[in-house]
């Protein structure tokens, strides 16, 4: 079993399932998780952050739902799809908030690299 | 007062606010929207839109908390500012999720490049 360190941050305004969901995302973009890890059970994933296993629930199978993880066997296990309808439809909601908060384009296009060279290469 | 055109798609999952949030800040990003230029009433774009005034009010209110419209004399004015905080963190989340959803770098890279050519130079 992989367990991806997971920090919730009660302070902020973005939904605790949700900051589940981006960590393990952001976790599998590192290389921390790998496909056909399986992540810890949702019991045991809510006692380690001490939160509600209805919160931890309804972020595995958001998880499940965009097609990151699969429930095989009772147990939630990291699998890697290319869904590329929602990755170049989120890029481009980021790019736009970036534009649209002023950011140069060369600003934005060396911080895209900058985050590309932090990850490890999947692709290419 | 300009006018942006917003489309509502009922059948999506993104909510009604949220759909107006992103294509205001879209077309900020490609210069539809230009600094200083005054959004449609709530009442106005409630109504072109076939809306809640409720649901315009929620965007409008959205939009000046995330610094991108601000209320002057009863009127909401498209305003830029740099919160590069926020851009970088959703950008972040956009290249993990691309990368998790095994994207290859390149394949990340020429997308946002084709994305920065299609929207307007503000800085770079």
């Amino acid at each position: 079993m992989a367990t991806p360190t997971i920090k919730i941050d009660f302070e902020s305004n973005t939904p605790v399932y949700k900051q589940i969901v981006d960590q393990i995302i952001s976790a599998i973009a590192r290389g921390e998780l790998k496909e056909g890890d399986k992540l810890p059970s949702i019991r045991k994933m809510a006692s380690m952050l001490q939160i509600n296993m209805l919160t931890v629930n309804k972020a595995y199978n958001y998880l499940v739902e965009q097609g990151f993880v699969t429930l095989y066997k009772k147990q939630y296990v990291v699998k890697l799809s290319n869904k590329e309808e929602k990755w170049k439809k989120e890029l481009e909601r980021a790019i736009d908030l970036a534009i649209a908060s002023n950011a140069g384009k060369d600003q934005i296009l060396d911080k895209v690299k900058e985050l590309l060279n932090m990850r490890r290469g999947l692709g290419s």
